[in-house]
């Protein structure tokens, strides 16, 4: 624990002036991003929800540092009349709200602005259920990108011609519904900025980790050996790196297998292994 | 757009004393649960992150109705020494840290006074990349629960006794790795609360949309008709219930097909059609 972030105001480089805080960041949308920054630009109905969660731990930590960069982008003021309305009822009918697509459009064309147009330099996303998964693999693309704009939903979602006129790509957090897609934008994100290099230091491991190398990650044992009559496996306390390693490894497998048999099929074929072999530890 | 939460301080109901903020809460571990309200229990190093997004939208305001209760517990105080340590290196070697068995423990003993033993009626969670992916079901049966309790971990993550001894479930949001289960403990908090009776109202609807017949959501339109040379199709114009029905259906099942080989697949199955069928529109 030995990184906890300052909470007790903006640590200045004299270049950014994005604070790790809980609090609504009014200015955050006119912070200037850091030159070659990796920055995520969310649009959203709720701009004060960031950086949330975002703003804490090494992640937070990452951001006072401007190892990476938050840009909201408040999808209220591109909406239409006085009111700045932007949703309508579905055509067709049904329950809930749709978001107007030449609302939405005029907020990605804002967006647009200083990203450049190849989607593997810079993802244009949209977060609904109806997307593909968000896995390891695309944390890992993204992290290796220059930054990424996430487009946050409400109700019953945005306007399907929005979508397909900017071939805005959908990616899905898992298999159930959100009220938005704010937390969704904060998951995708913490997964891909601990991937960008010097973010999490010597605090974490990504090498040794569950996904990284299509397995679920083995057990771990910390002090004390033992704690209300359960013990650390022997082998552990041993010193014998090899026989740990092993043990790790077959853990590792075994918990996959178990658990995963998804996971574990794709790994055996990778491997030319026979996916219903028992694992002897 | 009709319901965007209060944000200008506590709306007290003379019980509760959780307001919809994205401040720390100092006093949220403090406050009593309302009888009977759905309440979730967080144990973590960053009680300052929530309610966080769940203080917006719809999700915050019934949480200041009532409608929901939520109760962070600060694992810190049940740190080692002086310090308050919380977790120590991995035995036999590795990066990062792994929280210790006896203060999991103790934050555990704390979370669990007030709440039934039955697991199915208060489940005891543990976010973790390693556990079985959360889905919409699971989230229908916590909304149907007296409550649950989170436990969010951090770095390597937690001594693996502690998890057997209180036979403590595993569950993921997903196939990827967050620096912490703060996110993922909001993104569940989000995807059950929303199923309480009252606190979608009529905004939106839950029960047409993904997952909850098994397929993804049909595209969604909204004025204006024609936006930037794209029309909506004539079909959702027409003002006929049966044909707009049918066309909704049928592309539900054509996007199902085409994005989720996976669901459609069950969805076949369940209602004794030909996966490889071809949809009709």
């Amino acid at each position: 624990m030995a990184d906890q972030p300052k909470r007790t105001g903006s640590k200045s480089h004299g270049r950014l002036s994005i604070s790790a805080s809980a609090r609504p960041r009014d200015l955050m949308g006119e912070t200037p991003r850091l030159k070659g920054a990796w920055t995520a630009k969310i649009i959203t109905l709720f701009p004060e929800a960031f950086p949330g969660v975002l703003g804490a731990s090494l992640i937070g930590k990452a951001l006072q540092e401007g190892l990476w960069a938050l840009e909201t982008i408040d999808l209220r003021p591109f909406g239409e009349g006085k009111h700045r309305n932007v949703d309508d009822t579905p055509t067709g009918g049904g329950a809930g709200m749709v978001l107007r697509p030449d609302v939405v459009g005029r907020a990605l064309d804002h967006a647009a602005s200083g990203t450049p147009p190849d989607r593997k330099r810079w993802p244009l996303v949209y977060l609904s259920p109806r997307g593909k998964p968000f896995t390891q693999a695309i944390a890992q693309q993204w992290s290796e990108a220059e930054g990424v704009t996430l487009l946050c939903g409400r109700f019953e979602g945005v306007d399907q011609r929005v979508l397909d006129h900017y071939g805005i790509e959908e990616i899905s957090l898992g298999d159930f519904v959100l009220t938005g897609g704010e937390i969704a934008a904060q998951a995708l994100i913490d997964a891909t900025v601990r991937l960008i290099p010097r973010v999490l230091g010597n605090h974490a491991s990504t090498e040794d980790e569950s996904f990284q190398n299509g397995l679920l990650e083995h057990p771990q044992f910390t002090k004390p050996s033992r704690w209300r009559g359960h013990d650390i496996p022997d082998v552990l306390l041993s010193g014998h790196h090899g026989n740990i390693a092993r043990w790790q490894q077959g853990m590792a497998e075994r918990l996959t297998q178990e658990r995963r048999p998804d996971l574990w099929r794709a790994y055996c074929e990778r491997h030319n292994r026979d996916p219903g072999e028992d694992q002897e530890l």
